[in-house]
């Protein structure tokens, strides 16, 4: 079995045993599926209270071909790791016994995500383990990448969090925004964020069609991005007509000039060697731009950017698929750095052209 | 005959004959709608040179039940008022025919928005007749509306400029906002706003389920913007998936701190008697910011906003159908005005609930 | 008041009191804004259990211009008309109640629309109030408009019902078919035809892009349309993406060789004299044969056909919007004919172009 | 090199060379990215008159990440196999340098489909090269794969007719259907299926959340499906609301009563040994029939069924993505069949749950 302290060693034929907690959420199937492709984990269990029992692919559709079936979530497993889909607060209640039952826990929720109880007290209520704040580690790979080797409690970073960080990382990075300036965070998403609990308001009568402002203030993820950036960020979030994506478009206004060329060279730094970012700023065809329709399915970011000479502003893009890059993919990415697997293992699929509405 | 000088009679028995030029794109088969509808215009010539000859039903589904039949543009008989629904460019090349041909002319493209020659080789590539520019009066009849009655030559107002003056307008005039802030306009806008020749990008199979950046620096509406606020704003475009809709979300920093009631307050005064302009901030239910769904088909313009201390920040949220408030609705408003009609006369219509994508 | 037994009078000027049950609907909402724009009704009360006290646009944005509020479906006001819009069941255990309240009582779900208590056992379960039955109008104006004068309990034809009727019965009509012949009739719906109340299948996640057989076999509009037709039809209903819709594709095998000539003077002797249905039979264009997004939002059917000479087979198309055509415009129509209003009275929106999905 | 007659070798570890033409349409980029993930074809050719010269993620930002370019196709190199994707009438132009160019073709068009001249002239307009009808073999190789292996030039099945025929060969594999009876099949379709070039009919604005019937009668795969099953069926097509996806609902009247238990020992026969053939008919959730969006982006067909007794019929579902299974996907399914390959080789992606618009 793969140690954590170990993570140094040829682990490319290593198979190590997980299990999917929530696994009948949007996330939790997209790990089931991801796992079930990758080469060096089994998927030993699968947990749903509601589906318990019940074949993967009764909820699923795409893994209809798995013979496994939901489990309880109270009869775990022995595992080398376990991924924890469930919704906020869950995660933070039984951390003692994933823990028990697994190496290697990364959890998908916000339970783990900021580093001390006051934050988290400010934007949520009330952490019920604080102490676990500290030793958990943030997982943004592409700007966490140091801290994940070894790593026995992961925190994957949240969909919005992860497209808004990686828009805007460069630009603090290379020096071209320091953290004074007014940065406004426009992000559109797709009904998938709002989880697999029917409401009203996610009815596909209510919710096709729409342009439609949520949480346009007070966003929890603005800790997140506050937390990794140092600064406080504007940001709001609409819904629009798909199902999955992330798509942040950040205004910023830097206080002394800057050129395109500034730009390409802060941005190729950042991701030259990123193996999920693509730079996508202004060719031509169809897609000259960051979409989230590009990448639907898979686990790259494409991020891209103009310059507004009137307004001395830079118009940041960046998109991802928020089940993929924005949670499970980011999870899997950040399982495979913690215990030394190739990066990208299981997660190559490079999309779909043409794709509906992803 | 109304005559524009004498618009304080009274005109609600009286029926004035209209033309329709460019009628088989898309705003100009909203303004067939809306005239077949208005109890003061009756609609004598609709033109299109593609479809000339071939009856307004076979273009536009919705109007089967109309005998008549498109005819060539060059054949314009005398009306008392001529709309002009073509791409830009086309109306200041004939705007002589067309003030032969009609008293009133209602220009709704851009040929004629902004006042100097100076500002639209700024944003366009020179124009034909520079000598109408100062005279055409800009029609966004809650900004503008003194200035409508007896205008002859009106130029409504486009309509991501008209969802932004809504939205913005009402800052400026309560001295909340002063022009020296920084202004970020983030627009979400559907299909029809891309007119009706047909391009791979705007093919059902590229542009479904997209968020996708155009004009995300540099666009055109920015000009006229700039023109009634007297400032620069920054402005950036997504098309998303709707065909209709144009939503537009601006984020501002007032220099001063301000309350909810301040802007309760400025809101109110801009608009509560204003007919098509309804303000949504924040109740409960689906529908509790604007939404470009629930004003589809149209003439209304949704308002609200919300406030984030944390950012000292307003953002600001406004709805339009950009086929029927941001044009075809506008136009037909500003006709109401300017030939002394009742205000409302033929815009009635109330919008669907549910409804999919607008 | 208008008394039923004296509808040849002048009623044109007459205005009556409604009340609008389980107004909370999508087809209750329709009601709404129906009667507000009707010349003869005034609405005087909706009703509905889970928004009592809350504003119509709190529900329904499109009304956000009404003052009216829900009130409790217990507090019945006495009125002229009664509008039921309440999911099946619903009515028959209220049904004295409502006809206490008001004179004439238009039901729309299925409770009234059968003719006897066995054909009623046979596809559902149980009628708690069987000897009205026989009594209760079934509306489909253009195929029962002879009873519906002076009627006072109306059932209002169901939408799949609706549009699969409008498509096969000129064929029957005019002796084409005779009821021993094989009609396939495959239907595809919008989501609204599934009701307010939210669910995982309806949600926007699991309903978006979809074809999904839904009742394949047994479903339950058979009866309404064998209750007319007299024949058994081999009925299949899909969802599909939209919003508002049903439409009919009718596939039928005449034993007699027919002529597209025999198709045009069966359908034209059936519906020229009809304000509400449209032939629309392969011109050019777009729109070449019947679509519910050519109709959405309206009172209108259009229906159309293709002749199949390989296969001798008559390929009709019948297309409505479910909540207009197929629910409360035909409530509507069915009481202006009931009460003698003008026949098209409140039911005159022709509908947008373009519109997205319906 | 791979020779055709040599197909029984192990072949798992051998690389053939290949080419794609007409590579920047929407079945040529999914030939593409699955040549590219394959382990047995290296991708030497990509061909576009459009676009040479440009990369191959220029048109299909799904391949941003390969450095491939698009050539000129009167630049054929030689390969081991030519994939022609091709509009129809191209590929019979060009087959004579095509199979110079490669030992094996596969062509997607449907040129060479048909078994004669006299059918192909029925359907379609006069064919360049005839002889080539019968040696050509049709490939849907669940029907046809005896005839596969070794074979040269293969003309891969069309999207519309595998799914039909998937759904109702069984049935006469079993003896329930003869040929004599009314086979109905109404088939919905994405908008992919239009092709890459652009028109008004399948631009945004006019083609969402429509359900639009073309080619009602007389659709051309209407060959394709009586020369396998000898029997001509009732074919209709609608285009609805997806990018992807092809849904066939067969309605169908045996002579003889048919049990469920039948129609399972049927479709078990048929399928049980088949790794792109799933079964679904009837169980919980909410995909309890087959679906396009239960299949987007794979290889997988989806079959299912249900008895209606009251109307002596069954009605079969058929679901595959038109671009995948009812393509590029059948294609090289097709080519691994031809060429000794694993089966599944290269066309193992499960899909995605959820999905949005295929």
């Amino acid at each position: 079995m793969a140690t954590a302290t170990d993570a140094e060693t040829d682990t490319s034929a290593e198979t190590l045993s997980a299990t999917v907690i929530g696994a009948s959420g949007f996330t939790g199937g997209e790990l089931l599926r991801l796992l079930a492709g990758h080469p060096n984990f089994e998927l030993a269990q699968a947990t749903s209270r509601e589906y318990a029992n019940k074949t993967l692919g009764s909820v699923h559709p795409n893994l209809r071909g798995s013979d496994l079936r939901f489990s309880e979530p109270s009869d775990l497993e022995s595992v080398d790791v376990l991924f924890a889909a469930t919704p906020h607060g869950v995660s933070m209640e039984h951390i003692d016994s994933f823990r028990e039952a697994a190496d290697t826990v990364v959890d998908l929720s916000a339970d783990f995500r900021l580093d001390t109880e006051a934050e988290y007290d400010e934007w949520y209520d009330g952490h019920s383990c604080p102490e676990y704040l500290d030793e958990a580690v943030y997982a943004l790979p592409e700007l966490t990448r140091e801290e994940l080797p070894g790593a026995d409690l992961i925190a994957a970073g949240g969909c919005n969090a992860t497209a808004t960080l990686l828009g805007l990382s460069p630009l603090f990075d290379a020096g071209i925004l320091f953290g004074s300036e007014q940065v406004v965070v426009d992000v559109k998403v797709g009904s998938s964020e709002g989880g697999a609990s029917p409401s009203k308001a996610s009815s596909h009568v209510e919710r096709s069609g729409i342009v439609r402002p949520y949480a346009p203030t007070g966003h929890r993820h603005e800790a997140e991005i506050e937390g990794i950036l140092g600064t406080s960020v504007s940001f709001s979030a609409h819904a629009v007509d798909m199902v999955r994506g992330a798509s942040a478009t950040c205004h910023v206004f830097p206080d002394s000039p800057v050129s395109k060329g500034d730009l390409w060279k802060a941005y190729r730094e950042a991701y030259e060697d990123e193996s999920f970012v693509r730079l996508v700023a202004g060719g031509g065809g169809v897609y000259r731009y960051p979409e989230p329709k590009a990448v639907a399915g898979t686990n790259y970011a494409e991020v891209g950017f103009e310059l507004d000479p009137t307004n001395k502003r830079i118009v940041v893009f960046s998109a991802i698929d928020n089940l993929m890059k924005g949670s499970a993919g980011q999870a899997v990415h950040a399982a495979n750095l913690a215990l030394g697997f190739e990066e990208t293992a299981g997660l190559e699929f490079e999309g779909l052209h043409p794709v509906g509405s992803p």
